[in-house]
């Protein structure tokens, strides 16, 4: 813990200039990935397009460049990885606002993918973007050694699926309507957002070459942020501007969603975030100010909602 | 060739023993993998259970073994790289079946899975065994180096989506009800099914640690195979036994899908997958009689059918 008269460098750290100069890099390179090709099947890579690449935060692929970074990493080692955890991110909601899951006609005011062009094809540009993901890391990755790179694949395989980010979903489906206890919205939001977002900063880490101590300290601080990020988000649900949140105020509770704040109330689910995000900075305490960027993104993650 | 005089092996090779042994050998690893298990979310497994354990040929996982041994590889190596291949084909057979697709009610005689389990589950069913095949891979194939793993993840990433089935797929959607020319059915062959078929005879065939030279002859063997393996599909969905095929004879040409028999008529059709057949053999000549099994199942793949 730095004592009261030394100067926590994270709190000036330029966090929109960071966060803007990584989205760019993101989305030039995603860009690169998925051409925007002349050969069949145009519809598909049109369809995957207009998902990964509508505007979005970009926080999975920045938290794997900032933990990179904070190892001493590079962008460009990072930058395949970085770019599969935001397909990855894209599929799962493709695949949710389909009809037979959450049949969301916008996201962040825009038209869902089925809504443009159809649910058969929404559904393979999900799958498509599924696969990519893993095809990304192995061919764009090619100065990180394969025995860093293997464990990467297994980490984002095991954070995307039963054990991840669909068993979450699952869990969430078999959730609603129903009363919830504290437990299962933990289980909810550990895997369903949690997961990836854990794995993002793992995999950056583990790409820059951390320890075993770094990669515990960096994936302890993934599960932190994860969590807060998600609360903060139920918060906002409730509290929001629509114009900002990018879905209506308030569909979570209409849809009888598990939420912190419908478990814990407004008050005590912002302090639970609050708490959370120290916890996150915590981790971090092995690390120089290379890890600032992380440390900013932990406060941000929860100041810019609550 | 072999001279006029010289005996085949391949020829007496007991077929039905080699293809049962291996398919037990497939169904436990995948019992295994894929455990009944009491933790949530115990529905998504189960759904997952009851397709990709539902009665199969197993021929993309029996490909990948009969491919190591050709090479002089075991089972146990190949096996969890097997059944990842198994997954895949699964997760493809539960989305294609969706509503939004093809809104099939039966595969192989038993209601599909959206009908038992709901269109939400089946699709999130289908997303888990995607990724648990790169999970699967990984976890569980510890003896075998990183850099050999990690071009097989790549293979049957790229064998998987935009450039393979996924692909594929669109295209066959896309064709549907249209005169459709030669080119384009042999683009939705060799993406939809062709290039899994010839990723699971590679898969195994690295490794097993197979020669550029051998991995060469076993990857143009899976696109032959593959190839006269669609073909002699078409054919049986034209001439074929209801029971046998598991789906209703004809069921392509109703719904106006592009196939050989409507392009070629059935003769030439038969005439095709015979070339096919016998180009996949001839590329197994700088192999020993350790790869009979993949000549068996190359003629098998044919004979069976026409």
């Amino acid at each position: 813990m730095p004592s009261l008269s030394s100067k926590d460098s994270s709190l000036d750290f330029p966090l929109q200039e960071y966060l803007q100069s990584r989205r760019i890099a993101v989305e030039s390179a995603l860009n690169r990935y998925i051409p925007d090709v002349n050969e069949p099947p145009e519809k598909l890579y049109e369809s995957m397009r207009y998902s990964v690449l509508a505007p979005g935060k970009r926080l999975r692929p920045i938290l794997a460049i900032a933990a990179a970074e904070a190892i001493g990493g590079s962008i460009d080692q990072v930058i395949p990885t970085a770019c599969a955890l935001e397909c990855i991110h894209a599929f799962s909601l493709i695949h949710d606002d389909l009809p037979c899951m959450d049949n969301d006609n916008y996201r962040r005011g825009l038209p869902t993918n089925h809504r443009v062009f159809g649910d058969a094809m929404a559904l393979l540009a999900g799958d498509a973007l599924l696969t990519l993901a893993f095809q990304l890391i192995v061919e764009n990755s090619c100065e990180i050694p394969a025995e860093r790179l293997l464990p990467i694949v297994h980490l984002i395989a095991r954070a995307s699926g039963t054990r991840g980010m669909v068993g979450g979903q699952v869990a969430d489906m078999e959730a609603e309507g129903k009363p919830v206890e504290k437990e299962t919205l933990m289980f909810i939001h550990a895997h369903k957002t949690g997961a990836l977002l854990s794995a993002s900063v793992q995999a950056g880490a583990i790409i820059a070459g951390a320890t075993e101590e770094q990669q515990n300290a960096i994936s302890a601080y993934g599960e932190h942020v994860g969590l807060a990020f998600q609360i903060a988000d139920d918060v906002l649900d409730v509290t929001g501007d629509e114009n900002l949140i990018g879905k209506p105020v308030g569909s979570d509770q209409e849809r009888g969603k598990a939420t912190f704040p419908s478990l814990f109330g407004l008050d005590e689910s912002r302090r639970i975030a609050q708490k959370e995000m120290e916890a996150a900075l915590n981790c971090l305490n092995i690390f120089d100010n290379q890890s600032d960027p992380l440390r900013a993104i932990a406060r941000f993650i929860v100041d810019r909602n609550l």
